[in-house]
């Protein structure tokens, strides 16, 4: 089967690139001397598992209870469930966790803490928590230095959950516009959980996991220690948004959509494909960096991109690309049935628009297997 | 079953506003006296073709080939597929013609009429083809009044594919900012199409078919003389992008995303909600309208909404809830647990996270159903 034989749009993976991204997030983890526990948001697929753990059993990050029973369902079983937990998902951890897998999970509050200590007490079930810790103010966690810290610690540990440690993410690392900014907040999220972890521990709570991660701090990060695990997802697959803040190179971006040229609007210098934002998705990521990448950058069919080609607007089902509005070349000559990849702002959004992977090696048009994903919750 | 039985984020639909919104338009094209062929790309669900459809093989609109196996599996045999087809599915299309389903396809230049034709000889398939025109600008469709209507429209009719007509779709009617200017798009979509079928006919060339269609212009016009049918979506959900345009109220909105409060950074005014952008979509279409709803605006578990209340920020499993900057209330109190409903900016975009309707009546918290939804190509 060839790219050519498919209907379009898809989503198709380079394996090559695949590999080359996650030996290397693999080599500089291992230079740092820190475990990597693969975030799996970004794939949601067992065959790019496959190829990201050393061991069938390595751990692993999931964003959804979903993911959990999916990747323990072939094979995976220490795996870290990084949202915040709702009571409305107590009884469905515990029932992971009675057939065999050795899920823990995470919480930044009193209120859940106590929740779930009286869940864990009443199920029999010393559910393992990580505190969730606040490195850059942008979404959840307790702050470094905050009270709140000691009590959740012992509200867990007390109330029969297995208080496990604390983690972090930097989601701020994607704002960054520069390596030093990206080499700065890897200090600020290594800093904060162990800085944490020692308030923990110098009151007596037990803190053996300190878990840091976002693509870019990993990316960068020059000194870990005190942190014992690194999360990252991105960095499998690369995407616009990493290239743009000097993360990656387009070259090492390995998902891209399948289209096909639909029409013209030749007086306006437009190209339409069958790809819109239900294939794209709907992310902008690339929006506020310094270019704008609209919808992302077109490559011919064997991945090489016209950097100055883009997809400008998107509908449902139908995409618009065009010149940069400072472009210096020509429109590319794409009649209609021609194909076209198209690198996403943002591979996490654009994987969860599509059932599987269809997986090609390089520049080769051969499409060597197709690797299902799951979606929802 | 009861909405706070379910484990979050997942996606509602109230039976009971969905009903409302299908009369609502029945009733308004049966005014106008054109017939309804409902685009199913915002629900694909074929239990939400049954409450919009009056009768099984009422004729019906889709985006995809894979909507359009699904509603013919279930029934459908009308079938639309209103995206211009790309030659890899010229197969698939003759195969489901094949099985009986009467499926027509679009198109809105030579060389795709030329493709099509030759392969409709090659089939023996005499593929029915709306020929699809410009009215705004937008997107695709050839202008009226362009000389390659006529070109096309022979190429099809004497080419082997049965030349049923002329099709449009006024997306500019979504960037409208009040009625009258919705008023104007559908005096404009009605007759870039209506003209476009007089010049078929002059010229010889049949166009039984003479097709509109967005929910903005569906509600709004007031003569749609010359149109034989009118395909819309997302009047049947509505959203916060209708509301900001006046087509609905936020009373309207059907659907909403489910989710529980998994903690507060109480200094900032953030409540953190396990409902991020993979459960709303990224999509912010009510950013450039009088009023942004951030990723959308946030009700109680019975659906009343809290109007200062948006979610302001989302990442993949994470909302931020947050007052509006110009906001006279208070945050409500929500503590950790506790349920909260947001009504999407984009129906289509929201629908599409989704795998299923959790379907309510009303402000009942009970499920009285769950209605699965297709998704991918």
């Amino acid at each position: 089967m060839k790219l050519a034989q498919l209907e379009t749009p898809c989503l198709v993976l380079d394996e090559a690139k695949l590999e080359r991204n996650v030996a290397r997030m693999r080599a500089r983890l291992d230079r740092l001397g820190v475990a990597l526990r693969p975030h799996l948001k970004t794939a949601k697929s067992i065959d790019v598992a496959r190829r990201v753990l050393r061991r069938p059993d390595d751990p692993i990050t999931v964003s959804t209870l979903k993911e959990a029973e999916y990747f323990f369902g072939h094979g995976v079983r220490d795996i870290l469930y990084a949202v915040g937990l709702t009571p409305n998902k107590f009884e469905h951890v515990s029932a992971l966790r009675r057939r065999g897998a050795r899920l823990s999970v995470i919480l930044d509050n009193i209120d859940a803490a106590d929740a779930l200590a009286a869940h864990a007490r009443k199920a029999g079930d010393r559910i393992p928590v990580l505190i969730e810790i606040d490195c850059d103010g942008h979404r959840s966690g307790i702050a470094p230095g905050e009270r709140a810290l000691l009590e959740v610690g012992r509200a867990l540990a007390e109330g029969g959950c297995e208080l496990r440690g604390v983690m972090t993410h930097a989601g701020n690392s994607y704002n960054q516009d520069c390596v030093e900014g990206i080499k700065a907040m890897a200090i600020q999220e290594r800093d904060a959980v162990v800085d944490s972890a020692r308030a923990l521990r110098d009151a007596g709570l037990p803190c053996p996991v300190v878990s840091v991660g976002s693509t870019p701090t990993a990316t960068f990060a020059e000194d870990l220690a005190g942190v014992s695990e690194v999360r990252a997802g991105v960095y499998m697959f690369c995407d616009l948004v990493m290239a743009g803040i000097g993360v990656c190179t387009l070259d090492d971006i390995a998902v891209s959509v399948l289209g096909t040229v639909v029409g013209h609007q030749r007086e306006k210098g437009w190209i339409i494909v069958d790809a819109g934002w239900m294939a794209m998705s709907r992310d902008r990521g690339t929006m506020k960096q310094k270019t704008d990448q609209g919808y992302g950058i077109v490559c011919d069919a064997q991945g090489r991109p016209w950097p100055e080609l883009i997809m400008t607007d998107a509908n449902q089902e139908h995409g618009i690309l065009a010149l940069r509005p400072d472009a210096r070349g020509c429109l590319p000559d794409l009649p209609v049935g021609a194909l076209v990849r198209i690198l996403p702002n943002h591979a996490c959004a654009t994987g969860a628009q599509h059932p599987a992977y269809q997986v090609v090696r390089g520049a080769a048009q051969e499409i060597s297997a197709v690797w299902p994903r799951i979606g929802g919750w």
